[in-house]
């Protein structure tokens, strides 16, 4: 392989890799005991659910990440894929972190996953009449590793494989290579990544009481009965050997077959001839019980590159190395964790290889490579630091399980409102991407940095930016919501009250409007700028200078500006979706309320410790700063930072009622009068818009309203990129999932 | 009136009015003779047209403006309806200028209207048996002007009208009142713009031969039979009087009643104890012949300030006053039009009266007001000055029409591709209010600085921006397209090719992607921006400071930046709408082509006149600058302003291609082959837009590809804001009208 890499520069396409990841978790009660319940109901159906499936228990979890291309990617959905099967338990149960159960449960209580299809639930039970229900118990992790197509592509190229049989005859040997130098040197990655040292009384009789380094790898594990073999000699004898086995009915199924390595991508290897292998699954590896996912982002890097270098090293393993090399794992595996390996010299040796490997091709990753290697010696060289030695630790180390069960749990549940392994994204993208997960709805991250989705449910795809923007809006009507003159005109066709105004597109025209708005409410704004900027109030509205100095103003942020009638009332942001207001939410700015014995400062201190305060995109509410804007603010009231206010008196910090500089977000929508609602959603009719944030101005919420009763209500705009977060985590007051209403208009036949 | 405007500053609601222009003008042979065809096929059906109908005669075009709030605007539509029927005319035929026809058919030539509704053409059928065939050839324009309904709810408050019926009765008898002062003065406005001095021979055998005012508003012109009265005594006399001459068929019709003024906005006269007026038809207008759209500006100004004025002044024409006002226009419309107006001082005392009202109010107009009154007092006094009069120094007026009439059509034709009137707007948006108008869409401006457009047709409402971006595209369409990395996987992912690339996020990242791409062709450009800005090409990528380099100037421009395959071929811009490839194109850089005799700056000159280059959004092509960049570009290939380049020798003017910068547009839908439309058609289909602008660069057009022959092309982007102006006016081969398939698009019963 080398040769060719370095004769036709495919080192940069050997690294490539597609990665996907299958791990299985217990549920388990908070004494350890496994979970009667049945699968979470949060969870959608297991019938199309892509992320979240169970295994042979109906209480064994199954996370399965979809195909990623880097150990960033795949750690990112694992950590979601842990974080929403956690918070979707029933309250009292937990993940069990450990490969070994704490205790097993009576035969009989043993409960095998309760699918819809009734041909998986009598495999399950045939499993059960031919190895019993105790090893099956026993949860791991699988990586589906694959080179890309591009890779072989070039390799093709390089090769001048030209037809379609001779290009997959290749790939098929190349894969089938790689899985047989898997067998010969697994037993090193048994050493390092063991962490099934102890088992649970009553586990397997024949299992002598005492220490090991992975029971669940050892013939003591989850392994064909002692008749079954595979021929490695090549892979006509392999395809051979396993047809045999399932027509003389060793096996009921290929899939019963449990080599910790399978060729994959193809439907069954009686297609080795007509398909391709695309990528290799590892079945060994034990659960990691002090990584919170199962797996160390590091290891997880190694056992990426280990996988390369099996590709890479010229030899492929013959079938005695093979048998060697699983009598080696045997024994690695049934030594006591703490012993030293007694193939230091060869680990040694495999691991300078790698180094080769690495220092050959040049790549962002070397130095973190190099750094994994010199970590993986001191490994060889110092048992006592693997896993399964620190394990052996405790007095027992599977209770030590429980305690890790819980905080784990705890870890999913900080912060309830972000995403882990997400939260470069907008929390509302977070949020949805929470809700699409849960729900079994495939996702795909587009443009991390965009906010940018598709989504995939039951056959039809739909992709959307920052939760809110999607295929059920036209273009027509998001730029008519853009624009203030267009939206106030489509509104008043409908008969909705929107502000009285004129447009002027010179500061000299405008003012010439002086006696056309003298003595009314006015508000002086710039056209199209949205943050504030440029804006004049004049209430009592009698002063032409005043007029003139407002417009002036403005037009130094537009070219064109608006003079608008001024609606009293207080502002509530309305949020419809499909014609229906989904949530009401008030806006109040940044403040504090008087105890009399604290200071400001201290309550400002004491209101930003709630965790949902935080700065930038990923927090719902934002901590109140303690600038010169607020000061100035204070000041105006007569405070300063050192008043102590009467108990109970509202001391505002800011004017201006923006979340984002730490205003609060109160939902309403109970509160509101249902008459405002369908003002509302009559605005989003006008705009012809399916989901947007109307702000309405209401004198009483509390009193009816038609449309006609223009002086009960004022729409001064329509949001078409209308923030979800406030409503779902509002200051005070229920929160609204308006994420999950995205998805059920998305994909009506979701159940949610 | 006076009184209340100043008690309740009532004054600027006051001059507020609706305003709607209704001009019928004959079609011609250009030897004057009224046209036998029928009513222009490209102008739609008369079933619906809202803008382009026919009056009494088939050949009788009528020109309709919608409601308008102003001058300006009124007048826009004008020139735009003027615009749009004369480039609708067979080719030989002419809109005749003036009211009076050069000649008259014989009396069986007379074709009346041929309207689908047979009851309108049997009404005119009656028409012809009661007054002859022929004054109804006589042309004029109706004036429909109203005062804005917030000047009368602002009344109504001020008076403390409550009552539905206290509202409506005031409102009604305002108007009444305004109508009634009308017939009292009107004699006024006969005298300023009179335009009917001549008749043409066999017009009328009782009309000595001889020179007039205004023969149209004399008895001579088209009025009820002498036996036919109006009893304006009171609203209640006037509707019985209508009534009783409709029930004993002296008319016909309501509308056979030929005042001019009637009352608008209700169903018919026996309704307006229970609707409300809301305009006044004033209809004594000729046809000014120096004006090509048939009335000047200034003229509508002064004849709106004069209806506000008969509204304005307190006192109410008695029905005396009224038999008196009529027996003055008659008088007057009599006169020649050199003879000195018999009511001098009347005169003079209306326009002192009009001028005190426009102190009365401040107003933006009001110095243009008064020089407006200025100049009528003038024209009082100096009758040599009136339309009439000047016609008159002609030897045979009605002949100069012919002239005319051609000068009118050659500006309707000057730079066709633009719309008079609309000339605000650019010009995609123009073309397509050419178009809308033509078949009869009805058009509101939303916006014009925003290019925003409501059209409706058969019901339905549809708005959209820039001509292109509509109700049948939706955002998360629109917002893949503006994401490069999103509208790449997408293609991608529909088996396109696109090219293979990567992002970058910072530049240290950037740069450590160098083995990876390096020697291979490359583009390095930031991920946002659009407009070539940070772009390096590497075609013999083999320098590593060249790359790093080049990663250096795409983030001075950007966060993000590309890293992309260079894909080779010639770029064609293919432009698809609901599935269909509409036009294809090719943009060349600015260039010349030598002659062997002309430098290459008289070269660039001799270009640069053509009609159809100019700068800006008003042209379909760009003049070539002669600046820095292009004397730079000169100088790179040898040459100076002052060479002379061989015959048939290109220079290229610039190395960027766009039409902004001089570039040439060529037609190419005929010559591109079919597969690769098909091909741009997958990819907006993958895109999921129903109007886009794909770019393809393909290696030889004439040679067929399916997708997947991605050694044939690539797509680079898709544009969801496709310009469409440069496929409409290409500078070389045909135009492709897409705003008409937009039409369809939107309007899928419309016949085009």
């Amino acid at each position: 392989m080398k040769s060719i890499l370095q004769n036709h520069h495919l080192q940069a396409l050997f690294q490539e890799f597609t990665l996907g990841i299958e791990k299985e978790s217990q549920r388990v009660t908070p004494t350890g005991v496994l979970a009667k319940t049945n699968h979470p109901q949060l969870l959608g159906s297991r019938d199309y659910h892509p992320y979240l499936q169970t295994d042979f228990a109906e209480s064994q979890m199954e996370l399965i990440t979809p195909i990623t291309k880097s150990i960033v990617e795949a750690m990112q959905w694992l950590a979601a894929l842990h974080e929403v099967s956690q918070r979707s338990l029933e309250s009292d149960e937990r993940l069990w972190p450990l490969s070994m159960p704490l205790q097993l449960p009576n035969a009989q209580e043993v409960r095998v996953a309760q699918l819809s299809d009734a041909k998986e639930v009598a495999y399950r039970e045939h499993l059960i009449n031919v190895y019993g229900n105790r090893k099956q118990l026993v949860s791991g992790i699988h990586l589906n590793v694959g080179f890309s197509s591009d890779f072989f592509q070039a390799v093709f190229h390089a090769l001048n494989l030209d037809t379609e049989e001779e290009r997959r005859a290749y790939q098929n040997q190349f894969y089938f290579k790689q899985a047989k130098n898997f067998l010969k040197y697994e037993w090193l990655l048994t050493y390092l990544f063991a962490a099934t040292p102890t088992a649970p009384k009553g586990y397997e009789a024949s299992l002598p009481e005492g220490q090991y380094r992975s029971i669940r790898n050892s013939s003591y594990g989850y392994t064909n009965l002692p008749d079954v073999h595979v021929d490695y000699t090549t892979l006509k004898t392999y395809r051979q050997s396993i047809e045999t086995l399932v027509r003389t009915q060793q096996l009921q199924l290929e899939k019963e077959l449990y080599e910790t390595v399978r060729l994959r991508g193809i439907t069954s290897v009686s297609q080795l001839e007509k398909e391709s292998v695309r990528y290799l699954e590892f079945r060994s590896f034990d659960l990691n019980p002090y990584a919170p996912y199962g797996i160390q982002e590091d290891d997880l890097a190694f056992i990426i590159l280990f996988t390369k270098w099996l590709a890479w090293i010229e030899k492929e393993a013959t079938t005695e190395e093979i048998h060697d090399g699983k009598q080696r794992k045997q024994q690695v595996a049934l030594q006591p964790a703490t012993q030293r390996l007694p193939y230091e010299a060869d680990a040694l040796h495999i691991l300078t290889s790698m180094r080769e490997m690495v220092l050959d091709w040049e790549s962002p990753e070397q130095a973190r490579q190099l750094a994994l290697l010199t970590r993986m010696e001191e490994l060889v060289l110092h048992p006592e630091q693997t896993i399964a030695a620190r394990m052996l630790h405790a007095q027992n180390p599977l209770e030590e399980g429980l305690t890790l069960a819980q905080s784990y749990y705890d870890l999913a549940w900080h912060e309830p409102f972000s995403l882990k392994g997400f939260r470069h994204l907008e929390l509302s993208t977070q949020i949805l991407l929470f809700d699409a997960i849960q729900k079994g709805v495939t996702v795909d991250i587009l443009d991390a940095s965009d906010q940018f989705l598709q989504l995939t449910f039951d056959g039809k795809t739909e992709f959307l930016k920052n939760g809110n923007m999607t295929s059920h809006d036209t273009v027509s009507s998001m730029l008519a919501m853009a624009n203030k003159t267009v939206t106030k005109k489509l509104l008043a066709q409908a008969g909705i009250h929107v502000p009285q105004g004129y447009e002027a597109a010179s500061a000299v025209q405008a003012k010439q409007l002086w006696t056309r708005v003298q003595g009314s409410p006015i508000v002086v704004k710039p056209k199209s700028t949205n943050y504030g900027l440029g804006i004049s109030i004049l209430k009592d509205n009698q002063s032409q200078e005043d007029f003139e100095e407002a417009v002036d103003i403005a037009f130094q942020d537009d070219d064109h500006i608006l003079i608008e009638e001024f609606i009293t009332g207080t502002e509530y942001r309305f949020f419809v979706l499909n014609g229906e207001t989904q949530a009401v939410l008030l806006r109040k700015p940044a403040n504090v309320i008087g105890d009399g014995t604290h200071t400001i400062a201290e309550l400002v201190d004491a209101k930003n410790e709630d965790y949902r305060r935080g700065f930038g995109h990923q927090y719902p509410l934002t901590k109140i700063d303690k600038g010169a804007i607020e000061s100035l603010t204070l000041k105006q009231q007569g405070y300063t930072w050192e008043s102590l206010p009467e108990v109970d008196a509202v001391v505002f910090l800011r004017d201006n009622s923006n979340i984002s500089t730490g205003g609060d977000s109160v939902d309403m929508t109970l509160d509101m009068h249902d008459s405002y609602k369908r003002i509302a959603e009559a605005a989003a009719t006008a705009l012809q818009t399916t989901i947007t944030g109307v702000d309405l101005l209401i004198n009483d919420l509390t009193q009816p309203a038609t449309i006609e009763d223009h002086d009960r209500y004022g729409i001064i705009e329509a949001n078409f990129n209308p923030a979800m977060m406030m409503h779902i985590y509002p200051a005070y007051g229920t929160g609204r999932r308006l994420t999950l209403a995205v998805l059920k208009l998305l994909f009506p036949t979701l159940p949610i």
